[in-house]
C-alpha cells in the first residue's frame, strides 16, 4: 500500500485507488452476471450462534455490543450478534431461510466485506472485502457445476489485469479414498498435515504422518508421492495409478478431478493445474477443492479458494449440497496497488470542465454540462469564474482531460490540457476520444 | 418489505428484490459520475474517540470486541473499535487524513452500509445502506456548491422510480437572523423548538417557545408565522420580509436561499421547494439545509436529508467546508418493494438457457453460451440432459426467457419460453430483444 492504513488491518484507498478497486468489482459482476448469477447480499450482522455452529472456528470473530446498554456478546451466548467472518456461513443461512422462495440450483455471487480480529500482516486484514460465487442444489447436485465454476472463475480471473495465475484443483475423494487403500484410516488427519506440507516441508511431514498418524516409512512415502503429482494435463491420473493403490472412493475422486481437468485443458489452457498437494484441511469440503496462486506471487497465499461441499445447509432432513469459490478482492487490489501493476487513468471521472467567463454564466455552463452528460460526458462546472488560467490550472490538478469555454458570442471550445489543441465544438455533439470518456485502468 | 427480517432490524432482500436495490445504486452511481463525483469508501469501523468526538451523539453506537478475549468497546475508551453509524463522520476523518493526497475542492460520492442500534421501526432498520455525495473545500468553498448539490440530488432522484417528490431547503442563517431580530438570543433553543412542528403542532411549539425559551406571544407567532412560509417559488422572500424583521444574518440567508431556489425553479421546476420549517435541530449545519419527502409516503420522514457545514472537518488552524446530502437508500428501496412500485422483469441475469441434448454435448453447448456472452448476452448451459420439456421447465421457473437447442446436425434454434416461438439460429449473430437483454426495473 501507498500509506499506511491509520488503523491497522483496515485499508482505505485514495479515490484513484479506488477505482483498480471498483474496475475489479465490475469486471467480476460482469462476468458472473454472464455466466448467470445472481447478486445476494446478506446483513454483515449474525448471531454468534450461527457463527459458531459448525463447531471449531478458526477465525477470530468480532462480537457487537451497544456503547450504552448491552451485554458484550460472547462465544457463550449463541443470541448475541457478531460481524460475518466470510460470505459463506451466512449464504448457508440465507438458503435455508428463503428456501422456498428461490429455484435450485440456486447460482448466486455475493462481494461484501468480512472482518477477522487477526493479528495484521502482509496481504491479510481485520477488514476486507470477498467476491463469492456459489451454485446450491437441493438434495442433489449434478457433479458438472464443479467443473462450471472452476471455468467461470478462471474466466473471471482472466479478465482481471493481475497477470498469470494458476488454479490448482485436487479432490478429497481423490486423497481419502488413496490414504485409505494404503491403510491409513485417519484420513482427516493425513489430510491435515499434508496441508502443512508448503510451509514444513516433506521431510517434516514424514516425521508427523509417522509420529502423529503411526503411519510406516511406505506409507508416508506414498502419501508424499501422491502430494507431489501436478500436471496441467490428464497425466496425473497415470501417475496415480503407477502408486499402486486400489480403493473404490479414489476411483471417484480420479473420475471427478479428470472431468474438471480435461475441460479445463480445452476451455481454459494453461490456467488450471491438477495439484494432488491441495487439501485445505480446516474447512468441511467433500469433493473438489480449489486453490489458486498468482505466478511470481506465491508468497502471498490463496488468491481464491473453494470446494464441494455435500451439506452446504440443511433444514430437517433437507439438505443443500453446494460448490463455490471465494476471491480475496482487498488481498488482490492490495497487491496491485502496491506493485503498481494497475494503475487508474484519471482520478476523477469528469471528462470536462466547463469554464466560467463570469460568475453570471453558470446557468449556461450547466446546460452545456448537461447537454454533455446526457451522451455519457461526465462534466463539471466551475464554481466561480476566476482567470482562466486558474481555472485551466484546477482542470488540470484534478486530471480532467479537457476544458470547455464559452464566449460571449455564445461560440463554444474545447481544449485538451494535454496537448494545449483547443477547437471550436458543440455541445449536442462533440465527444472526447474513447480511451478519454472516462477514467480506464491500465495494467503496467 | 415481502418477508420478515429473520434478524429484527436487518432487512435482507430476495434476487428480485436486491435487483431492484442495485438498479437504485447503480442509477445513483451513474448520476454522481456524471457530475464528477468520485467513489469513496471507508472502513466500517472507526474508533470510538472519532465517533464520539462531536460530543452529544443522538445515535445508538455498536461497539466490537473479539469474542474470544478483548474487553468489550465502551464509551469511556477512545480507542475501543465501533462501527460507523453515518458516513459523514468517517468521511471528515477521512478528509483530513488523506489531505495532502486529495484535491479541493473535493466531490465524492459513498454508498455504504451504517449500523444504529435503535429500535427498529417502519423505515428504521439496524443495518442499512446510505449513498452520500459531498463537496469539500480546503478552507473555504463557494456558495455555489449548495446550489449546485440540490440540482444534482434532483436529478438523481428523479432517475430513480420513485415517484414525485419534494426537496425542501432552508438556510439556518435566515432563521437564526430572523430570531435574533426577533430579540429572541438562544436560535438554537428556537430551532429545536421548531423542530417538532411537525410532530407536536404549532399550538404546542408556540407552548414551548413561551415556557422554554422566554417568548412573548408576538415573537413566538412571529417565529411560527415564518415557519409556515412554503413556496415553490421566489415569493418566499416577500413573505419573510411582510413579517418586518431586521437582521444582517437573516439577509444573507435570504440571499443565500433565493440562489437555491431561483436556479432550482429554472433547472429542476417542480422538485425544490423554499421551506422555512426546516431546521434539523440536532446536526450541526450552518447555512443551507435539505430534506426530501416522497410525496403521498410524507409519514416515511426524509428520505435524503443534508446541508453545509462551515467546518466538516478541521486539522489545527486548517478547516475545511463542506457541503452535502444522505440518501437512505434501504429505507427508500424498503419502501418501493412493500408498495410493489418498482419490479424486475425477472429475476435472473440469465436470458438464454442452452439444452444439452446429451451429456456429451456440454462442451460444445457451452461454446454456443460463450459466444452469446462475448456480444454480452447472459447464458447458462444445463447440467445434465434431462427431457427437453424438464429442460423447458428448469428455465421457465427460473423466468428466462430463451431455451436454445442444437441438432445433432449442429442446427441451431432458439424458442421464446412465453410465445413458444421456436426458430432457426445463429449463436454467432442472434440476440434478444433490447428489453429482454437483462432484467429491467419496471415501475408499477
Amino acid at each position: 500500500m501507498a500509506r499506511k492504513a491509520s488503523l491497522s488491518g483496515f485499508p482505505e484507498w485514495l479515490p484513484g485507488e479506488r477505482l483498480v478497486e471498483l474496475h475489479v468489482l465490475d469486471t467480476l459482476r460482469r462476468i458472473f452476471e454472464l455466466h448467470g448469477f445472481s447478486s445476494v447480499e446478506t446483513r454483515a450482522v449474525e448471531t454468534v450462534g450461527q457463527l459458531l455452529r459448525k463447531g471449531e472456528i478458526d477465525k477470530e470473530v468480532y462480537g457487537l455490543s451497544r456503547l450504552q446498554g448491552d451485554e458484550p456478546a460472547t462465544a457463550e451466548d449463541p443470541n448475541g450478534l457478531a460481524l460475518h467472518f466470510d460470505l459463506t456461513v451466512p449464504f448457508a443461512r440465507y438458503v435455508v431461510e428463503n428456501a422456498g422462495h428461490l429455484n435450485f440450483p440456486f447460482r448466486r455471487y455475493q462481494m461484501q466485506k468480512v472482518w477477522r480480529g487477526e493479528r495484521p500482516q502482509d496481504g491479510r486484514f481485520r477488514e476486507f472485502t470477498q467476491a463469492d460465487i456459489d451454485v446450491v442444489g437441493d438434495g442433489a447436485l449434478p457433479f458438472k457445476y464443479d467443473v462450471e465454476l472452476a471455468l467461470v472463475i478462471a474466466e473471471a480471473l482472466s479478465a482481471l489485469p493481475i497477470g498469470d495465475f494458476k488454479l490448482r484443483v485436487n479432490n478429497r475423494k481423490l486423497a481419502e479414498g488413496f490414504y485409505r487403500g494404503l491403510g491409513l484410516d485417519d484420513t482427516a488427519g493425513v489430510l491435515r498435515s499434508i496441508d502443512k506440507l508448503e510451509k514444513v516441508g516433506p521431510a517434516r511431514v514424514k516425521e508427523l504422518l509417522r509420529e502423529e498418524l503411526g503411519a510406516t516409512g511406505e506409507q508416508a512415502d506414498a502419501a508424499l508421492a501422491l502430494a507431489a503429482i501436478r500436471t496441467e494435463d490428464m497425466s496425473f491420473v497415470d501417475q496415480v495409478r503407477a502408486l499402486g493403490v486400489q480403493d473404490e472412493l479414489l476411483e471417484q475422486g480420479l473420475d471427478e478431478l479428470s472431468q474438471v481437468v480435461s475441460m479445463a485443458v480445452r476451455r481454459a489452457p494453461g490456467r488450471v493445474v491438477a495439484d494432488l498437494s491441495i487439501a485445505r484441511g480446516l474447512d468441511y469440503y467433500t469433493g473438489t477443492v480449489y486453490e489458486t496462486m498468482l505466478v511470481g506471487h506465491e508468497q502471498l497465499g490463496s488468491i481464491c479458494s473453494g470446494g464441494r461441499y455435500e451439506s452446504l445447509a440443511s433444514k430437517g432432513s433437507r439438505t443443500f449440497p453446494g460448490v463455490g469459490l471465494s476471491i480475496g478482492v482487498s488481498r488482490l487490489v492490495s497487491r496491485l496497488l502496491a506493485e503498481g501493476t494497475a494503475v487508474a487513468s484519471r482520478s476523477v471521472p469528469t471528462a470536462v470542465y466547463v469554464t466560467l467567463a463570469n460568475d453570471d454564466a453558470w446557468s449556461e455552463a450547466q446546460d452545456v454540462a448537461a447537454q454533455l452528460r446526457s451522451r455519457g460526458i461526465s462534466a463539471e462546472v466551475a464554481a466561480s469564474a476566476e482567470k482562466f488560467g486558474k481555472q485551466i490550472k484546477f482542470a488540470d490538478r484534478r486530471g480532467i482531460p479537457f476544458v470547455w469555454f464559452t464566449g460571449s458570442d455564445g461560440a463554444h471550445e474545447v481544449k485538451d490540457i494535454r496537448s494545449g489543441e483547443q477547437i471550436p465544438a458543440d455541445p449536442a455533439s462533440w465527444a472526447p476520444p474513447a480511451e478519454d470518456l472516462a477514467p480506464r485502468i491500465v495494467a503496467n
